[in-house]
């Protein structure tokens, strides 16, 4: 079998541009700042022009192969800021890939495939600190923050028709509750967002190919999708083509949590291909490293290993490093103890050596490391509730003041910094989770996995956890972690990985709608516009999945004709309710007009007493 | 083909037990008040006893012949209050069933099919009502009332060590948000909010056939599932399966919502087959009757409609009484104007006539006919939003305050009465939805269509009104109509029914939790701990479709050994976070022995010092 045609072969669907669709850019200030939309045509000739986070490969004329991988969009950028160095990198070892020295052949072979993907990592130079937040603080205004500014704004022009009504407007303002969204977001908005900690912008130095994306609650909600090999199943292929599918549904950021052989190997081949930020739970590898005995873990492998990564352009860190010592035995009385797996590898390690987390006490020379890469924190929440039962209890709560003291540290070395939370929370337990992350980290991004609304739908959890992803995104959350069809049972495959996407385009579109993001609502007014009048094909193309929206509606009416027709399925000819609505347009039309010929009648008065005087 | 042995083929997957599972009975206060449960029989030997929506089919014991009807649960209470009779009935006519008098083979054809399932209706004696309701408000507590009531409870004793846990209890008590749920239900709490309004039960005197169930803020949160024939697909024998397959799954209430031809006769086939209340929508088959044109539907040819569908045994009707004349120019600038069929088509009638409902005008007499039969009142929002953008416009509340008035006009004579509501409504103005209608309607109980959160998911719809009907639930809405994969799209096949009703259990469920229904967090708990304990058929078991949790662990983990492995497949057997936290209490137990020891040796002080004294 012939790989790399084979590899073609997988990447072909997801490469297909969306119907009625076309990459389009919106130019920066400087020619090589230009920000992807993707451009919707409508049959009445409108144009819908929606955030993309595809990358190159929905754009036709882009040529691509995996096996050297993606332009580098920042490149320049990095480079003109001469803060950096090329530098030799960290020797490559056998066991990066789980491999033992034995096994040299297959080493080779793997290195080999990877060949082209290799680049001469850059760090900071002596001294200098390449954060966007350390940029932000001494006032700059990156090409990176501007692209962040256009990428959130979209186009905005095709969105004033359906805006205008001030009246509706009103009503439909949303609600932030707290958060603070400007109606234009400029490139000084996402500075002074990124300056004071409450946006971060994932951007590896040695990740040029991402398209600049933002995490805050002032911004768009992002959605993470997880892939990664496993010890039981998986190959590199598909991990990688499992990538670009995710990022064709939608996925903002994507986590590689690949365990077993060749991790070093599979990051190779999804960094390079990625446009979207990609993060890593280093603690993963690092446990391989170690045969999986997490008693052996050192600080030294576990820095190696964090500089090994930061090497290859990994975006952001989870670190577990609020998994203290002394918080161990909280979770010994709940229902379903540790569930994090970091969480948990940091909670053996803390108590077979009965001391306090090599992390946490390392923590301050894990931010020097982070600042010459540009990687930000993404603080584990090793401690969260795996079960309604243990929501919101004193463990949770007391790794969350953790990571909000660890925030801080973090700030002081201007490290980029997000919080990640729940997990299993009932409803009425959300808004406290969020106000307890609010005040205790300072505003810093909170990030989150669901919550599950409830434990008794497995099979069903990415609709149990949109519950209470939209609900948490709504009161601040900035980027909501997918869950799939899959969770608690086993791996998710293609299918489910699009399934839980796009569960959570829905529940962080909601979120947005919800709290007023000035570019969310008008592609609902667009859509609802089209269904009212009938214009199926657009109905179908401005939905986050067009393919399903048409192969559902082919169920039932297959014929070309009722793609046009004036009903639709559900009524029938005779009942459609939306066409008797055309006919009370016309009706108050005239009784309008009728009321407008009384009110002459009546002399003009604006006022009618209910008593005519006299 | 025969049509009947195709049937039960039919039937037969949707009569299997569910795996592990017996169907029990609570016995109640005379003997034939049995209240059906469904006994989940765990691995370690417990018992966990659930809400059962499924009725007979589910029990394999039980003798069904379709074509003969199910048994009458509630004839003998029916009988024994003395206040009905039974009488001749409307003549049959061939319009009820669509059919021109040239049709009459097949006319004769379809009636013989129906034959043994005509029953002799009843009605109220001269001067009676028979309403729950009025019973209720002259301190009777029926059998109806306290099957409800141990319905409600369900088997307390297998929850009670789920819920031991003080410290945990109050951390997780729930948030009523105003609804008053007590710890048990009696059957005079039952009686109390039937007698305030607060609750319905929906049960025809001429429907015996039901195990009565209760619409309230202060019970369980139910789910309808709808149903129906139309113009363009489907047969009678599917229409059946799929209210035995629905409520198999979960719905607590279907409506029949058929259109075109047959209606009469399918009618016939699903209410004498239907353990749960069945709801229509009168004003479907009048237009029928007037060969669809809205114009030309009477008084006298609703009024007629109402009573055969009465006679038959219809639980609930659909009225659009709100839809009035000076409102409707209120929808003209609305972005979707009117998505309700019933609302469009009482639309054109006031239009066409210049006149003034005659739903609205003849009010009072329906409600005469109303309380001869205890059927009761679903007030329907024909003028409820069709996208974001009409949310919570003056046309939505007006009609909302409309019900408000005829709730109280119902309440007069003592008919059972609930509200309908939206529909599409964006997150953040819910709970104004919710506290207008509790306002404006004296807390009679809210029925909503989701609502949907965003209108950009075609294809998706169960996932983004599940996360609108989730929180609406939780507020206070008393039954959640679902809406499937196909809404907008197409006519729902078994597998959308199927997915529709799962994303509205899950949802229903989430607010039960939420907002404190004492029976509901258990079986969460039971489920968490199974996985906890890697019981995975009990895991499987537990949850709300055990066929598709066990297919999708089966994927990935296909040996029957995996089902009792101590690990799964998302992290392999080395990295297995909940068997380290097996360690951690092992770890937690000895250093809590060690604090002790030291406690002791410190001279057993309560209260340490912090600077010691002297």
């Amino acid at each position: 079998m012939n790989a790399p045609a084979d590899f073609s072969h997988l990447l072909a669907r997801a490469r297909e541009p969306f119907p009625a669709s076309a990459k389009s850019w919106i130019q920066g200030s400087r020619p090589d700042l230009r920000v992807p939309v993707r451009d919707i045509r409508l049959t009445n000739g409108e144009v819908v022009s929606v955030y993309d986070t595809s990358g190159p490969y929905t754009d036709p004329a882009a040529s691509i192969d995996v096996r050297r991988g993606l332009p580098g969009v920042r490149s320049a950028w990095i480079e003109e800021r001469g803060d950096t160095e090329g530098y030799a990198g960290r020797a490559p070892q056998a066991i990066d890939d789980g491999q033992r020295s034995e096994d040299a052949a297959r080493l080779r072979e793997l290195r080999a495939q990877a060949a082209a993907l290799q680049r001469r990592p850059r760090r900071a130079r002596a001294g200098a600190n390449v954060t966007q937040m350390h940029y932000a603080r001494r006032g700059i205004v990156t090409p990176e923050m501007e692209y962040v500014a256009l990428r959130e704004n979209g186009r905005r022009e095709w969105m004033e028709q359906y805006l205008a009504d001030a009246a509706r407007e009103q009503r439909l303002a949303g609600n932030p509750l707290g958060a603070s969204i400007p109606r234009v977001i400029t490139p000084e908005f996402v500075r002074d967002e990124v300056a004071r900690g409450r946006a971060i912008i994932p951007a590896n130095i040695n990740h040029p190919e991402v398209e600049p994306m933002a995490i805050g609650r002032n911004f768009r909600v992002k959605i993470n999708a997880n892939i990664g090999n496993s010890a039981v199943t998986s190959s590199i292929e598909e991990e990688v083509e499992k990538l670009v599918w995710a990022i064709r549904w939608g996925a903002d950021n994507v986590m590689d949590l690949s365990t077993g052989k060749n991790i070093h190997t599979t990051r190779d081949w999804i960094i390079r291909n990625s446009p979207v930020p990609i993060g890593t739970v280093p603690i993963y590898q690092a446990l391989e490293k170690v045969g999986g005995i997490a008693e052996d873990l050192t600080w030294e492998i576990f820095r190696d290993t964090l500089i090994e990564q930061a090497e290859q352009g990994v975006d952001y860190f989870t670190i577990h490093a609020g998994v203290r010592l002394a918080f161990i035995h909280l979770t010994a009385a709940r229902r379903t103890g540790i569930v994090s797996r970091g969480g948990s590898i940091m909670a053996k390690w803390c108590m077979a050596h009965h001391r306090e987390s090599f992390i946490y006490e390392h923590f301050e020379e894990i931010c020097e490391i982070m600042k010459s890469y540009d990687v930000s924190f993404s603080l584990g929440d090793g401690l969260r509730p795996g079960s309604l039962s243990d929501a919101n209890d004193e463990a949770q709560f007391a790794e969350l003041r953790t990571l909000g003291e660890l925030t801080q540290v973090a700030w002081k070395h201007d490290v980029q910094t997000m919080i990640e939370g729940p997990g299993h929370v009932p409803m009425h337990l959300i808004q406290a989770n969020m106000a307890e992350q609010l005040r205790t980290c300072h505003e810093a991004p909170f990030y989150t996995l669901g919550p599950l609304t409830i434990d008794i739908s497995p099979g069903y959890d990415h609709i149990a956890s949109a519950i209470g992803a939209a609900m948490i995104g709504w009161m601040g959350t900035a980027m909501l972690c997918y869950v799939t069809p899959k969770e608690h049972l086993g791996l998710p495959d293609r299918e489910d990985v699009k399934q839980g996407i796009i569960a959570y385009r829905i529940a962080a579109h909601a979120a947005d709608v919800a709290k007023g993001h000035p570019a969310a609502r008008a592609r609902d007014d667009a859509l609802s516009q089209a269904r009212f009048e009938f214009r199926w094909q657009d109905q179908f193309n401005l939905g986050l999945d067009p393919d399903t929206a048409r192969e559902f509606h082919d169920e039932t009416l297959p014929k070309d004709s009722a793609k046009v027709a004036h009903f639709c399925s559900m009524c029938g000819p005779k009942f459609c309710s939306m066409k008797i609505t055309q006919e009370v347009r016309e009706y108050a039309r005239q009784g309008l007009q009728a009321k407008a010929e009384e009110f002459n009648r009546a002399g003009g008065a604006l006022y009618v007493p209910i008593h005519p005087a006299g």
